[in-house]
């Protein structure tokens, strides 16, 4: 079945394993006509590059993007957009140690109970070397999105114990990426980075809050019932590696609000409708009202520790995994760019479905 | 598009309006030769309908399910099984004022801006009613799953700021269903029929978490990317109405835990694969892996009050709305068997997709 | 899986069976603001109808469609319209005497095999009778299309052994329904009406041939690669009970021709785009070129007799079917509204999915 | 939207232009474990390629297959395997002369009023090369079905004028592969070589018909109503380039039939149900008896003629275009693979989807 495509009129289908010959997908349902900034596909990529920064994985992939079909002299030309990025740095030899083990909170155990066999190789096709699709086709999204006048700016929140206070209107992309650790606020950024270090330190690893803002998405977008904007919102963040929540507008705390706290009230402003609040997060009724959409998506910290760890391997002996391999203590700076190009993806998506109502 | 269908392999498409004729669905794909035990569908049913307890709306509703196709003898036949369960309690006249109206918090603007045209009677197909569709194409998921022994069980851990500390592990139906507000512990079922009743006297409404704890799924279930089985619940439960956030497993909380402490160590227990602890809430890598599935909604306060509110009118103009009709002042409750639904469907969708794998 | 589905953009799911209940489906993803003429759709209905004029089967039914949601004040609101027909001359127990056998070139075998029960009552799920479904999706398509300019017209072109010759670009919906036969020039539909007569006396039955012509569709419709427009209505014509091929344009008959008598020169006719010719039938490399669409659809003969027939048994044995239950010596006739509605609903599917593209 | 996919349980996504890097593919949803004989897949690209005899196009391509992902130590693992035909003979100057004329019976006009872009270069993704992905995915699914004791046959039952009189019975793979034009006959095989020689001279071109058998089909792969076998297998033939009709079992014929000639009258043979006669093609109600599965496939003429022609430009002005670039006189025997590939993805897919219902 198509497990391995995202969206309905939008629709990105990915391919690729951490250790074979690279990831990919295929883009369809793109309008013609659309400029592809290639350069701007690839400032995307690098933005979610292992070995970008010192906090980040020193894996080193180029990860060049090769679009293979569907651009002509420059422009999307309807057909689908298919696209590589090869897997430079492998080095499968490293895994075979964990050829036989099942590591804790990895998708081994599941994926040799599901399958029946399994490419061990850096997790296969559970590494989150496989987002590098998602961004990608985010990036294309973004192009789209663009167009329409719509903007996704995702941002670290939380790392740890450590949560920022931000500003949610005062956020811009350069903020962000003055950062190393993607927080907007230059304080909250230090305190994470110092929590970053003191963990590596530890041998420990790290999760945190990727936030995200979708400005100047028009009143629309959305379906009904099971589609709801925030429904495939969800669904996008939460089909990202380590995510283990997703809220939006007031989220887990308008559980704790009295409905006379947390409606948000009608006013006109220079002749349009807003709200006084936006506890709603832009979506009301699971349709975009025109207000900012905000979410917040929470991550576990990294499964792979650099300390040692009591397990099982495949013969259902206990064994002792020690650490090896090259990981991030903390992915959660490097998922903003998932997170922007899962959303991108997702109102892209509606956007082009609401033209089928006109 | 599809966007009143739900599931791939079990899908459910859902019709209906709160003050049309009736609500009502569609399942396809549910394998022949099921019993389908209606005195079981319709007791879910009477578990979500309104005036069933002194908490719940007086809306008065028989909610009789009347199956319309699909069964012969008592069983499935691999046809489709459509079914209705007809509105009797309509009083469209009710909601006249309402007409030209943008409730605060309510879909009304999204509607009338979307479509440009607006079934304003009880919010139309935007209404919570809309969910009768989805208890019964749950009842009969939870048929399929119980003949493979799965079990899935709903309650409400928090209403407004009152969280109740729950022993998973010991939570039963009954004891769900013992507590008016469907909190199984008696002491803190107490505290929320208390605050219940404050907010009903103040005219104002309250939010809640709703949890859920699937029992005996094996491994296996769920898709590695974009399906993962807890991105697909997570879709399912931000598509009920109110729905502000989803988590599973260790949630939120997993953003503030180092990996160290949030890793589940794997064990044998009785020669089969456990984990020790199990903040990957029964899913690794988007896969169940055969412990304990749980997650938690988050449902925000009902947008109708007992009160006046500012709002505007659909000329643009200011208004005050006036209290009226019949509501609950909190879902929660309700809302249990509506989660237990969702999650059924999801669970059943992908254990007859796992069966393409064999 | 969604099998019950017909469309992408426009989607029909239908259900119901021969002698349940009904026969119904739900209409989803059609615009907002469409008038919803109910008495066309029933006049739709009522050409498929049997009992309906002396050739066809003498079952009695009303066949009134009740439209159960999605429609406010006479037009759609973008919610799901359902539909109910219920079926009245139920009689189940005329089909006592093939509950055990499995009747020649029917699906009584095949459906015993695929699902291990059966709803013998004629034919349950795999009757003709599920094709009510078909008209009243089709006629909502009509409604759409004829906002767009668009008609579909079907007619008969052969009966048995008898082909018409007929002018296509002649043919009005009155030519056709003026005809029992539904074959537009009077002296070919008396052939065709003496050949069913001659072979109702001999108790046996006949096939034929629906043409159908749709007039007004723009260029533009139609997708490249796998959902070229032609494969559309390939699919819709044959799931369509009894049809056995399906040609457009100059179908089987351009295998024979060579390039140079078969291409279709453009020529600028009043400043359009025109071709002299119109072999490619109004669609070129999947899509449409704005010429008139016309195929063609073969019918098998009926496979019920009014003669004895050997058969088999579900327990294997030789048994001899007599001949019982009411039926059509011949189902062309009523075969032509469902033949347009299939069309309809394929290229209002196809209409709506080219606003993605705008 | 998803136009460029597929199936429903075993899913292609195909991309690629004529003159672009390379056509490839996503092949979604095939169960782990299969063995991937990729010199076999190389031999089905194989037969399908340009320049394999004296009667093909002169286009001088390795077609050489290249997997991207989903395949570990031979295997396929239940991750998507992508793969990739690199274009090595591209010569797009050959159609500069094209950019501003509409070939008449070509994709040129439609391209450019559905997209406002056109990728001229050998007609973009209108180009037949787009099936090298179909042959791919095919041979994939060839793969599963040998498994499953499974075998599809494809030959040429006629060229132009001359239709073979074939024995389905008799016809093996090698018969077919030993004829230069794909008839399984030698006497027949040789008129058409004749008449396709015949044709070159005369700068002109044919069509023909492909022909198909498909045995050792289980009894219950289909669905009933809209999915029925016969309409996916109708759908996946209509969508290959220059198709222009679908018959399967008795086809047209049978619409000239009495139902006491057509009736398949049920024996039982060893022990298992079988037919007499074989009109059902091996499908009753949409769903496979167990019988074999035969078709076919009308091929219109190629369209590009090495004469002149005339035409218009994309200024609407009239032109006359002049034979150039690299063509088969008649391209019904390299269509026979790519018939045979698209059977084999049908029945595959129906065949994953027949698991569900277990």
């Amino acid at each position: 079945m198509n497990a391995n495509s995202f969206g309905k009129a939008l629709v990105l289908t990915s391919f690729g394993e951490s250790h074979g010959l690279g990831i990919g997908g295929i883009i369809d349902g793109l309008p013609a006509g659309l400029d592809i900034d290639q350069e701007f596909v690839q400032s995307e990529l690098n933005r979610r590059r292992p070995g970008q920064s010192a906090i980040t994985s020193p894996r080193n992939e180029a990860d060049t993007v090769e679009f293979l079909s569907g651009i002509f002299e420059g422009r999307s030309t309807g057909a689908p957009l298919a696209f590589l990025v090869r897997n430079n740095d492998q080095r499968p030899s490293d895994y075979d140690a964990l050829k036989d083990v099942y590591r804790p909170s990895h998708a081994d155990y599941v994926y040799q109970t599901k399958y029946g066999i399994r490419d061990h190789r850096g997790g296969g096709r559970s590494s989150a070397r496989e987002t590098v699709s998602r961004v990608v086709g985010g990036a294309i999204a973004k192009l789209l999105l663009k167009r329409h006048g719509i903007q996704v700016i995702g941002y670290v929140s939380a790392i740890g114990t450590i949560s920022a206070t931000v500003d949610k209107s005062r956020i811009t992309h350069k903020y962000v990426e003055d950062s190393l650790v993607r927080c907007p606020v230059p304080d909250w950024s230090d305190k994470m980075l110092n929590l970053i270090e003191e963990t590596r330190l530890a041998g420990d690893s790290l999760g945190g809050v990727v936030s995200c803002v979708v400005i100047g998405v028009p009143a629309g977008l959305g379906e009904p019932v099971f589609d709801k904007l925030h429904a495939d919102l969800g669904k996008a963040m939460l089909s990202i590696n380590a995510v283990k929540g997703f809220e939006y507008g007031s989220g887990f705390q308008a559980a704790k609000m009295t409905g006379s706290a947390h409606n948000d009230i009608f006013r006109i402003e220079e002749g349009k409708v807003h709200t006084r609040t936006n506890h709603s997060g832009g979506i009301q009724g699971g349709i975009s009202n025109g207000e900012d959409i905000y979410f917040n998506v929470a991550f576990k910290p990294v499964a792979t520790l650099m300390k040692t760890q009591d397990s099982i391997n495949t013969a259902g002996h206990n064994v002792i995994i020690q650490p090896q391999g090259r990981h991030d203590v903390c992915v959660v700076p490097r998922a903003v760019p998932i997170v922007e190009a899962m959303a991108a993806l997702t109102i892209a998506d509606h956007l082009l479905r609401s033209k089928i109502n006109l």
